[in-house]
């Protein structure tokens, strides 16, 4: 079991491998913790300044483990979501951004993992879909990240109707950040993730906590927010080093988190 | 009187038409109170589970009864919006999943009407325009419909000059769901209603109910609360049905609402 | 000091603009405090009905000041900050339309001058970025605008990475309004203002102000909110005018504001 996710680090970036392809990646409560516990540490771990979710085998993943949900009572089908709850929570609280790196399927589960992710680059052949609604089982916590990646009555095509939606149809409505070629997909993901990871993680993660607070507030609670996240992180050594290096034209040196 | 809406089900698919086309099928108070009744009533029939909208005569719909407004005091003016405020409302808070099949011009109040609706399939000559502005009355609350299916400048941009949006920028924006030749308009409508009526219409409900709850809460919030509606979902019969027919290979048979 | 702003007016059209080509229109509290004090005095003004922001020189604008940042205390980051959360807020609570013409670059700050506007016609070969991320300091100000202008995967890019965005992806993704050829961005930014312009300034005032106050409601607050707002608005003489105006086929006349 103790390679359900596999981790491996280049400097600063570190990837996470979903390894379960005899299962199509399924989203069981034991990968789902394991996931969870995995990006909890390195969210403690200044070393790490970006994460890169990747799956093994043919798809990235095809949703939760229907053969635990199926015969569950409610106690512990409220578990299996409790724990999708708090993985999907523990991205977006990590202070570094997590990268999806998206070939072949992502359904159900495997959507809102992807659309979770601070960024999602994926293969052109890739496709997203949540066909909860045609086994019973609506996809409503995927409709939580769906609904904030895609406009509104394309959230509701893709829970109403389970079709899938193109990787390219996805970045034409901004559903995802990026789409490479298939046979670019590690190495334009890889690039994206060192391109940030150059940046000041204290900087980062700054930016990150701030942006996820403010985007559901009303614009003027948004503004007087951010005018004093704004201040503080002015007045932190890797801002002052970056301007002066800027205004300087020499490269900074950050101390970072 | 008793035709302005024309009602006709097919299977568990039922067909909502505005049946104005001399007034181009202006929302009356009159015609929005039965349009609100029958789609209320429809709320209460378990037998039907999807709603398509549409409309007789060469546009969709030209928006609010101008010739109601003229002249009329304020308390009446209240009147006249807040029947189409339930009427708007009425459309959300009905379990089944409503399409809007707009062909032709659906302006003003008809642009809200259709971009109210939970997919809206659109004729590839059809467009959309909230032109109150030039009139003296802003399309104040198709602007709720507008702001929610669209990119906010784009938004704006309807509101404040009253141009028209065609299908297609409406489709890349993804402000519709659907956009097809305009003689396959009627077709691939059904399609999509008896597609989504497959479904368990429990199941179908619970998703509805759910989306709309969840899409305007803070994200961390609203995690919390489809948990929750999943766990309950996947206890009930329908999805234990689905599940256990997905994995076993056979199709399922829903108890429904 | 006192052309930091340029302002000209054409019929009910005022021009700002941004005066410092040679800081690339960088905004120093000193510009951001005179743009704003004359958009606060514009908003008094009743015979102005839309208001276009431009700028002089090679680009629109760079952002913030960084020598002004350089060095300073934590209350002196502060004050730039509230300064330029103070202008946003400006542009939104006037009652005109205010109407960004883009060209060259828009960066950190002056992206969200841009993208804090009602409305934003772009040159084609004009990009929007917020590089603050790669200086230490993370674009969480302009963040605000962008987020509530981009979906949010194609935000978070912008803001993780610094990479630009051409004015026609921006087009797609519905962050600006319009897109036009270099040499026709001043005529078409005017040929906008004008059409805006010629509506009833009571009934843009109205509807801006609705539209701001009702689009981070839930849906349900927000149909309730608006609906008061179109009945106050169906009762005012310009409404009246504006409709019997449209049902005799005879052009209104406005008492506007």
């Amino acid at each position: 079991m103790a390679d359900l996710i596999l981790s491996s680090t280049q400097g600063t970036v570190t990837t996470l491998t979903l390894n379960s392809p005899q299962t199509r990646n399924a989203l069981s409560t034991e990968l789902m913790s394991r996931l969870r516990d995995a990006l909890a540490a390195i969210g403690e771990d200044t070393s790490v300044h970006v994460v890169v979710l990747a799956a093994e085998g043919p798809i990235f993943s095809s949703g939760h483990d229907l053969k635990e949900v199926r015969g569950a009572d409610h106690a512990r089908q409220q578990e299996i979501f409790d724990v999708c709850t708090e993985l999907m929570l523990t991205i977006q609280r990590i202070p570094q951004p997590v990268i999806a790196r998206v070939h072949g399927l992502a359904t159900a589960a495997g959507a809102q993992l992807a659309a979770t992710c601070d960024l999602v680059v994926a293969a052109k052949s890739a496709a997203f879909a949540t066909p909860g609604v045609k086994i019973g089982l609506f996809c409503s916590t995927p409709g939580v990240a769906i609904a904030r990646a895609l406009p509104t009555k394309q959230a509701m095509r893709m829970l109403l109707t389970g079709d899938p939606v193109s990787a390219e149809r996805a970045l034409e409505l901004g559903m995802v950040s990026d789409v490479v070629d298939d046979d670019q997909l590690i190495r334009a993901t890889d690039e994206l993730a060192v391109k940030i990871a150059q940046a000041s993680s204290a900087t980062v993660a700054i930016g990150k906590e701030a942006f996820y607070r403010q985007v559901s507030m009303p614009v003027e609670d948004a503004y007087q927010e951010m005018s004093k996240t704004m201040a503080a992180n002015a007045v932190l050594d890797d801002a002052q080093e970056g301007i002066d290096a800027f205004l300087t034209k020499r490269a900074p040196e950050w101390k970072g988190r």
